[in-house]
């Protein structure tokens, strides 16, 4: 092939690539937020079909694994496409992730049965939209490689920390207040936790698109400046 | 420089990679035991060491990361070169989280202070000896490309998720007992599933050391064979 039908070549093979991760961005994002559906309407068919789904992850992350193993071998990728692919490898891990946590709060959904919830279902709720929202927002981010939206949700991350929190303590003060408590809320703070790791892996998407996009890491540096309307 | 000058600097460069990967492994092995003595001994000053020496896993994330994308860049490595150098980026990524979650343990155990453990000490440092013991193993596995030893790690992580399991159920029988336990069970329950995430880890490092040596992807599949002896 010439340098240009390997050019061609290769661009089609990451647009594929970023074809596929965005189809795997909305399967994780469509699992969290059945979770909490699920976790918080008491619906165990919806909890099983949810677990059943995460396949399809576990399936799409050795896909994109191998074909950018393929790519590297292939085209030997340069500069913003090493990028690309390099962040596609890490991009599957989190997201990979993601799922196995959405799952999580399924088996806690099937745990907590048909007993009432300790805490308003409208908090928990609060809460797994915010995070949805992150994952839409990072998806947004990697598909107009927009730096500004991938910093939006990482300033969101703070609220996610604030709504677990305020999460923990009612449902420790319900616990206090009548041990018999404790074995409902032990499944539900789990759950809770859950959606904010999920949150952190919606901060890691984000990173990457920066990473990408500038070719700067920001991991592990304070928060990248604030837009300044602040974040809603 | 001629083909064989590259593949000798080539070959050092993956040197000087697994060298750094042993170090880091090292380095998050100390953290988590260490974590788990600042958490039963009441050791604050442990703790707060613990949480300070993570800038140097976040800070050789960032390095084995860079050092990785200029060895594609320069050297463009083909099959096992390939596989180690892409293992070396997802391996990295599971080593901050271990990192990071070291830190959480040691965050608990500031925040339980000098209330006793609402178990026995025993219980918890055999969970974290079992983890180390995961860690250590996943890391002779990485450095000798032994298959047999990445499986055994594999395999241990039940023996995590048993421990774990029978810490939750005496944790929560102390809580429903006595309501004034419940502030200081949630640290605690927060810590021992700490030390599962870390055996989840361990077992991913496990399973790319199997994808290095045999070129094929054990995520996703049912245990691999056990060894005809058990694990102990």
């Amino acid at each position: 092939m010439t340098k240009t039908h390997l050019d061609r070549a290769l661009g089609a093979q990451l647009e594929e690539l970023r074809k596929t991760l965005l189809g795997m961005i909305d399967h994780v994002e469509s699992m969290v937020w059945s979770a909490a559906q699920a976790l918080t309407a008491r619906d165990r068919q919806l909890a099983a079909r949810v677990i059943d789904s995460d396949h399809f992850v576990d399936r799409t992350e050795l896909e994109i694994d191998e074909a950018c193993l393929r790519i590297f071998a292939r085209y030997q990728p340069l500069a913003g496409d090493l990028r690309l692919v390099t962040l596609a490898m890490k991009m599957v891990t989190d997201l990979e992730r993601m799922g196995d946590v959405a799952v999580n709060i399924c088996e806690r959904a099937l745990e907590l049965g048909d007993a009432p919830l300790l805490i308003g279902e409208d908090e928990l709720l609060a809460m797994a939209s915010l995070v949805r929202e992150m994952i839409r927002e990072a998806r947004q981010a990697f598909a107009r490689s927009d730096v500004d939206v991938a910093t939006t949700v990482i300033w969101r991350d703070d609220d996610v920390d604030r709504h677990y929190l305020r999460l923990l303590a009612v449902v420790l003060a319900r616990m206090q207040e009548d041990p018999s408590h404790v074995r409902r809320g032990i499944p539900l703070l789990s759950a809770a936790k859950a959606l904010e790791r999920i949150g952190d892996h919606a901060v890691n998407l984000a990173e990457g698109v920066i990473y990408l996009v500038k070719g700067k890491d920001v991991r592990h540096l304070a928060h990248p400046s604030m837009p300044p309307h602040g974040v809603g």
